[in-house]
């Protein structure tokens, strides 16, 4: 169920501690910003927040982004910020096609997409966030020899991203087209959406890439 | 520093529901004990247990075994688990030496090895976990293609085990030498020794292998 847009989200995640109004400010500063030098993962697509929340709680020596471009989404991922907030958790509401212009080369360690939007029409392909202008953007954010980890029910969607990833600077590691029935299910945190789609019986697919830049 | 020992112990671990107290019963008929076809990931040396449990806490739909050798220690284990108690979670009191008593032939779909006693003696190094007689055991109990993963503060130890490992079925995947700043610390569960000693600023090295046994 898609939720009602809310036109004064923007101005309603203003009063949270973990939203970034201005995240252009922060290029080449967000060690400085999490107030120490431990490695930033971030999720682009964060959509209502459980998995990256979880991992945020999970792991207080890694410092979080939730990447979300709709803010209406977003409002439901702060509000779930358990009360005294998350020191290592940064919620940004931008377009992914911005990542350059609010990250410095190499500032993030380590990213994740989880079911993102498979745009299944051709001529939107484009805008898949496995789509090659995108992998090239996170070539350049993200450290030498970091990770992405991609998850989606979308078989094709899948499909066309392990294409798009074979012709880029990113190497398989790890691929699975049940990820329920695969030894990369420990430690799996399920989103929202894949609970009820995994709940349903649909198979999930998910690989692991690794930057290799020369 | 060391638990005092409880004579009593053994007794007083019937009353837990996850105890098992004839393992040997069980071989080739885990799956029946769990009630399901889930995989059964075993950590050998538990301890007091709070690797394994969190790690049954939040991977419900796999199963785990805690194999521990002594009974006092064990106890404190079972003493951690959650009232309503873990399904998929068995505890054993028994030697590793055992292991091919206690689970058929590939009946075991991953190994944690946490913190083992280094046994830095030269006279003692057969009673070392990644002693060659023990990988022996392991690559029988599990399926082709499983993982081990094994974690220690003790330097010597970890080089010993990559040179019995080099030299065995097991495939190294992934190695550091210092846990806390490498990508292999997402999701890091930190067991009561590892926050002591990492605390105290000791490196932790961790090493993943894979079984192939062709």
């Amino acid at each position: 169920m898609r939720l009602r847009n809310d036109p004064e989200a923007h101005e309603k995640l203003k009063i949270f501690d973990n939203y970034i109004q201005n995240p252009f400010e922060y290029r080449g500063k967000w060690h400085a910003y999490f107030g120490n030098n431990n490695p930033i993962h971030m999720e682009i697509g964060s959509g209502k927040g459980k998995f990256i929340i979880t991992l945020a709680q999970q792991n207080p020596q890694i410092n979080y982004i939730a990447f979300e471009k709709v803010p209406t989404v977003l409002l439901k991922l702060v509000r779930k910020i358990p009360d005294g907030g998350l020191k290592n958790l940064a919620v940004i509401s931008e377009d992914a096609k911005k990542l350059c212009e609010i990250f410095e080369d190499g500032e993030i360690d380590k990213i994740y997409l989880n079911f993102s939007d498979p745009w299944p029409k051709y001529r939107h392909t484009k805008r898949r966030l496995t789509a090659k202008p995108f992998l090239n953007i996170y070539e350049r954010v993200l450290k030498d020899n970091s990770l992405i980890e991609f998850k989606t029910d979308n078989r094709p969607f899948f499909d066309f991203s392990l294409e798009e990833l074979k012709d880029s600077k990113f190497i398989i590691e790890r691929f699975t087209y049940d990820l329920y029935n695969s030894d990369l299910l420990e430690g799996n945190i399920a989103t929202e959406y894949e609970e009820r789609f995994h709940g349903l019986g649909t198979p999930i697919n998910k690989v692991i890439v690794r930057l290799n830049k020369k």
